[in-house]
């Protein structure tokens, strides 16, 4: 079972009000990860001590926090390796932005953490500290994990499916996707340059929004849980909910009665066809553009490349010119219709995957429940608190209009609060 | 005065028909670049042996053609260092996917080519060919001067105000900025992520129309130049015309008579308020973004920077989060209205810079004529034929609706054809 996470409002506070130093966090941080991660596979590196000792000294907002960065994010002291071995050694100049900003207020970046290769679906070893023979979801598999096994205050992640909310679901974490492009994604390796969200992970609401506050210098933070009362939240029905699993059916229904119990008022939305068929066409659309952008890598390293992803590829070479641009204007549709929804609900809850992490580590499992999402660029909320029949955590995902991600923030605060009162 | 310009057509044809091969073709223009590049400063780097051998076997459409890569285009193969000494020696893993889909067409990429710090504005040692006391523009300098030399059939680069449709009307060969995001821009170093276009420059439209057909597998070479008869031109007059040289405003009537003699019908539009207003929020759009960007850049190697991109940095770090949405609200607005421009014509004609190249290698122009229409995303083409009083090459541009990228390149084609009729 996982030790405590680390809160990352709590760190702040300690260091504002002397009650620790950044020194000592990341000491007894780094001792915790050099006892506990050889088990787990969170970090595919760590932190070189000349950077270790600017982070001890660091004086920023999240000085003390450990942060880790997923190993698709440049970072200008650590290797940067995709999770492919065409990369192994890879070593970047210059820190992506989102690793810079989280650096330049003072996060100490501790280590790199493991990706699935390219971020696709090949996993790595990471484990779910929850249970070891089970996955912690990916391809944020490493920021997830680390979050969840007290490793890490914050990290930064990426979704182009589910690779923010899944892990985070699986592994009983805050997961923020924001809405498409608040946060860049210059110096991440790309997948699919329409769909690659930039994301957050912490242990709860709060600390995510703290996290994303910080780094973005946006008002995220101090923001109250919202009111229930007054609020409209939509339970969205689609023909992908048979693919549900009974613990997620029981934990969705479990969050919709507690959101109703504080006061706000629930509305049934059937998906429409627009939102279908926008579902439908995330797999063409992504790797059409993953074909592209990893166009050298698989036309000249194929030999070092997984299964899983030289499917994906392979069919994104397939996919024609018209083909694609048909995807996009579908695309562009179901973004409208996506906006639409939020003219009858504040919020929609959603599962954020089919149920708990699936047994072994063979698989990171389904996005069915996030992909669409994604494509639409909606901000998304994984609220962490719920359990499985085997103890596991399962998440529900707050989502909410384009650009509405305080809002988002704070309906999933509200919900994890009020799970957390019972 | 330069050498006459590779025409791209002419080598595809030439190879197909076996009149001449890649190997002595690329044989003969690297000659001329030993001879003739030590004057121009084109190139950074040119092709080792390994992909001269391999570009001399080539047997894709492209094969033969000597291509060049605006050195903020990863290339495997070359250094890869942004006109920054902060990446001398750079070496990336993977070609950039343009520049990997360009090799695997068969085309030679025979150098990397000059470009400004970063792809802003602090200039390149590189000469316009046609008097090599004046600037080629910028930020693709190399690339266009380049095409204009005879070194190069076709070339990229990018264009995030000015920096394709500028140095191509200084240096009079076409220049093609696709719609937003036609073409990807991953491996390329980011400077605003909502502005950053590639392009295309090869010698006249036909020969980019060309090089984007085959570069993208999209239908947009063969299509014969747009029958004027039938057509509706705007011609796009705002407050900024009185930046105009006369040089420019004489080229601008000359080719808007010869348009109107080929048959189509002219119509005047004068600038919409939001338009005026897109325009001037390009920049703290894309200094927020710049300075996001090149976070690491900026605050660990601020010593190794020019000037000008400086003053552009540091503006971007006072740009606040709010006056960024704002600037992004009224980019979207300004998108709109850019596409309500097409119901009364299908295409604009409006000046590709100023006048001609200034005078000195210390500034590469102004791209106030550029960079609402990179803004708004729409395509543009720049159409070369026309001269100064003082010989200089001066440009016009063919503007149409947002995706219309094929009727762009037709009606441009159309008025080449024409002013070289007479």
């Amino acid at each position: 079972m996982p030790v405590s996470p680390l809160r990352l409002t709590d760190i702040v506070r300690d260091i504002e009000s002397g009650r620790t130093t950044p020194e000592a966090l990341l000491a007894a941080t780094n001792e915790r990860i050099d006892a506990g991660d050889g088990d787990l596979g969170v970090f595919t590196h760590r932190a070189p001590e000349a950077s270790r000792a600017e982070a001890a000294a660091a004086t920023g907002p999240l000085a003390g926090v450990p942060f880790g960065a997923k190993d698709i994010f440049d970072s200008f002291d650590m290797p940067t390796e995709h999770g492919s071995p065409i990369y192994r050694g890879n070593r970047p100049l210059a820190d992506a932005p989102v690793v810079a900003l989280a650096r330049a207020r003072g996060a100490a970046i501790i280590g790199k953490t493991a990706t699935t290769e390219f971020a696709s679906l090949d996993p790595t070893p990471t484990r779910n500290p929850h249970d070891r023979d089970h996955t912690p979801g990916g391809s944020s598999s490493g920021s997830a994990a680390g979050v969840a096994a007290g490793f890490l205050a914050g990290a930064c992640g990426t979704q182009t499916g589910g690779s923010v909310i899944r892990p985070a679901s699986f592994c009983g974490v805050a997961g923020y996707k924001p809405s498409f492009r608040l946060f860049p994604t210059v110096g991440v390796k790309t997948y699919s340059w329409s769909l690659d969200t930039v994301g957050f992970f912490a242990a709860t609401v709060p600390d995510v929004s703290l996290l994303a506050a910080l780094i973005s210098g946006r008002p995220m933070a101090d923001v109250p849980p919202a009111d229930a009362a007054g609020l409209t939240i939509g339970l969205y029905r689609s023909a992908v909910d048979d693919l549900l699993e009974p613990d997620m059916v029981a934990a969705w229904e479990t969050a919709a009665r507690t959101i109703e119990a504080a006061g706000a008022k629930l509305i049934e939305i059937a998906e429409p066809a627009s939102l279908s068929a926008a579902r439908d066409i995330h797999a063409p659309l992504q790797n059409f553009e993953a074909a592209q952008a990893l166009f050298h890598e698989r036309t000249r390293h194929r030999d070092l490349m997984g299964e899983k992803i030289l499917e994906q590829l392979d069919h994104g070479v397939t996919v024609t010119p018209q083909a694609y641009d048909d995807a996009r204007r579908t695309a562009r549709i179901g973004r409208k219709a996506a906006t639409t929804l939020f003219e009858q609900a504040d919020a929609l809850l959603v599962p954020s995957s089919i149920g708990p992490a699936p047994r072994g580590l063979g698989s990171t499992g389904d996005a069915m429940f996030n992909k669409l999402w994604t494509l639409t660029g909606n901000p998304c909320v994984n609220v962490p608190s719920l359990r499985a029949a085997n103890g596991l955590p399962v998440g529900l995902t707050i989502v909410t209009r384009f650009g509405r991600d305080v809002r988002a923030l704070a309906i999933a605060a509200m919900l994890e609060a009020r799970l957390a009162a019972g």
